[in-house]
């Protein structure tokens, strides 16, 4: 019923790509998985410990047959550290025959605190990470000149937060994404454009799909939630219906059905 | 997956009713209602002339097997006027066998340019329909105190709007839809409470399911989306959504991930 | 600078009505009224016990000279209560020479928990005062069709609630209280719409004005302040502020300075 | 009865610092600026043609003994014509024997359809300010990470944007607000944080200042009103409410008043 989402060489059938980090346990993070539709899956290179506290490797979950994995640099935090990690990323996968061996998903973050992108440091890691041939999709804020100089900087898909990670808000500026999609997309339609991170229920990503952005990268929301695969599922539904509401164009808001201009016209001048 | 909502002596395997109006043709109609997984679908009465410009009869495309058909008392502006027609409704219906003959969706509206419910008459007309052995579904504004007097007066389920109809807007007072939700459900957990009117995109669907309500209840958004079967794809998948959503447990809103406290602490007392 | 408020016989110049409850001394309200420079306070009939902890005198911190005492009826949950307590109170300000004595503001809450307004009792109470010969300001839920029903039944002015008393949430349905200047304003531009309930801060006070609304009366948000006197003072000016801003003609919002349409108009059809 | 505000080396004793761009004439301008109550008002280099169309200087009109200006850099889109034109500044207002000849409000925009701040080239173009002894106020977006870079930097005071410049939205994401607070006043509480741009009603400058920032700079807001003047005096009286609002310790929000959580509580677990 829907397009699939292309992002440089890869295409994905599914619009939300997840994560799989902070679950109680690999088994249920491999259900999750499964549940949530998604084909690709991201990878913290660095962070993941890959074996569990029952000694389970994370990659047996995880069937590189079935997924395209998205290595990322989760735990980098500048731009060095990063270029290294998706250096490793590029090994590791590269011996697994998954094809995710040649992107990775950027993240150069400024302080373990608040886990906000540092814009100055990703940019420099992007410029690197492309000249080295990666395909670089990059976690960025939602500041659409950043975002912009991401993309010139020859960023394969350009990821802005809808609000911090982990901090369950959803998009806390359409505003800034809605200016972002025009950057990144003028004379480019087709340029892949995901909110990654701030989704917290599943009308955060129905309502970030209906800003018109191309996909959804999530973890938190599903992970820490009370019913990690029951969240999944919503998850998965939410994303497919935003994206066929976006498509479907939506009514007009309105102050009521039969007034005479849309809602938000009410706030010009109007002394009594 | 999800478990079915019982609504008096009716139970509905979908948490998401449509509505019948405003659609381009009746075939076009036809297929929203398929497309949108409702097993309950409202018909207003008077208004649906149920001759279309083909020559088409609505209820040919209504197959009264498959939906329960909930009559409405859309277009009427008091509770004399209401109750007459809910009866006339009765009698249609028990005319093609379907369970919808003793139930109504109860709308007494306060005048055509905004279509508000009108609190006092629909008190009125609520306690005669139930006098008169319906069970009544009653759109109602989000004032929780009509609420609890609607439902004390015998309503089978109280439908508070989310905005008025066919503005788009969803949800605009969520605190309202709460205290509806702590006045109607306690002591009566499986109360059925429904979200009517106001939906404008499959977030909006989300994010009401997200506040614990039991359905939704919707039209325009879908007969007047630019692709009104897109739409209904979208509103059946949003539904389910939301309300996984609010059966997994979500995260809670956060200032950032390690935040000593959620978000909206942050607005007490703090002079520098 | 601004013109004067006219509600009934009565001419206030400040546009900002304050309660007298909830402060730690009757010296600390004394000294809150003068600040918020309002020249109108309400004072609970019932509620207040007019001498506090130290054997001071309500009557002698709000000097019946300066202040135009609006009774209110505070602490009554049905009309009969209502009513009873509203001639207690005309009785008292007659003795004291106070202009407030032919007036009210009409309280019948629903329940202690909520402090909801009950629609129906109130309806019922403003008919009942009407008739008696009282000017009755009456306290009301943001629904318009009620308010409406208020002002037809003889309400002096309609006071609709920003959101529950004391809840410090300001107005959260800015829509409902558009509806209702639309409804109470037609062909009678000068009916005095206050917003009396549920604002937290000044920005609230002074975006409720911004809606069009003639007045603001508040107690929380100044009495459970931290400083209560400083809060005083943010209110006065809040509610100038807002004033203004209203009669001043606001620029529109938009997307960007230069984007050809407003803001809002981003939510049409654009699929990609 | 509000402390002054220090920046770097100057004094103001209102927190409103207003633009001189966008109005109709000077002598207009002149007016709103002295009602506005500002005593810091900021020039544009390089775009004010300073003569208007009666031929009337823009000098004569914004006293230089009574107004600290604040020269700025608008219309420059790289760090090298902000650097050029902040010097040019500097000369000319050494001239008129004017306070503002050591600081510059430093804009590096990133294009002229959404004048939205660039934050490389802000970034060098502070470093280089800063080494040739200027007190750069710097507009940036409301990123923490670049905020954080522009005060180690050098900058004296960072000035993130409510939201992009002319557009009326005010503050859009209260939340990066808050977290530039955290970073920027960390063992530095005094540290300036001013918001500039976006603002478009009284209401915007109140729930700016109740963020806990220390200012508000805008411009379009009162120069673009139906009546710039009366908005001029909205704006300082919103300036100072919010303010107070601030420092006065607002009660918390709640679903109502003896609600037994505060409202945003409401959000966690709760399946039925």
């Amino acid at each position: 019923m829907l397009t699939p989402l292309t992002i440089g060489t890869h295409t994905l059938s599914s619009r939300l790509i997840v994560g799989t980090g902070k679950y109680a346990t690999y088994a249920q993070m491999g259900e999750a998985l499964e549940r949530s539709g998604a084909d690709c899956v991201t990878v913290a290179v660095r962070r993941e410990r890959l074996i569990d506290a029952d000694g389970k490797n994370l990659l047996d979950f995880v069937d590189p047959k079935r997924y395209t994995i998205l290595p990322n640099t989760a735990g980098c935090f500048n731009a060095e550290d990063a270029v290294r990690v998706a250096r490793l990323g590029r090994e590791i996968l590269s011996g697994l025959e998954n094809p995710g061996a040649d992107w990775v998903k950027l993240e150069c973050l400024a302080d373990k605190r608040t886990l906000l992108p540092d814009p100055v440091e990703t940019l420099q890691a992007t410029e690197q990470l492309v000249a080295d041939g990666f395909q670089v999709l990059v976690y960025s804020t939602d500041d659409p000149v950043i975002a912009k100089r991401l993309k010139n900087a020859g960023a394969t898909s350009v990821m802005p937060a809808g609000s911090p990670i982990g901090s369950g808000q959803g998009v806390l500026n359409a505003n800034n994404i809605r200016i972002c999609l025009e950057y990144l997309k003028e004379g480019d339609p087709t340029y892949p454009v995901i909110v990654d991170a701030g989704v917290g229920a599943a009308s955060d990503v129905a309502a970030a799909m209906e800003l018109g952005v191309d996909g959804v990268l999530l973890n938190t929301a599903i992970a820490h939630a009370q019913d990690p695969l029951a969240m999944a599922d919503a998850m998965r539904l939410a994303c497919e219906a935003g994206r066929l509401s976006w498509l479907s164009g939506r009514i007009p808001k309105r102050l009521y059905a039969t007034a005479s201009s849309p809602e938000e016209g009410v706030i010009t001048w109007q002394p009594n």
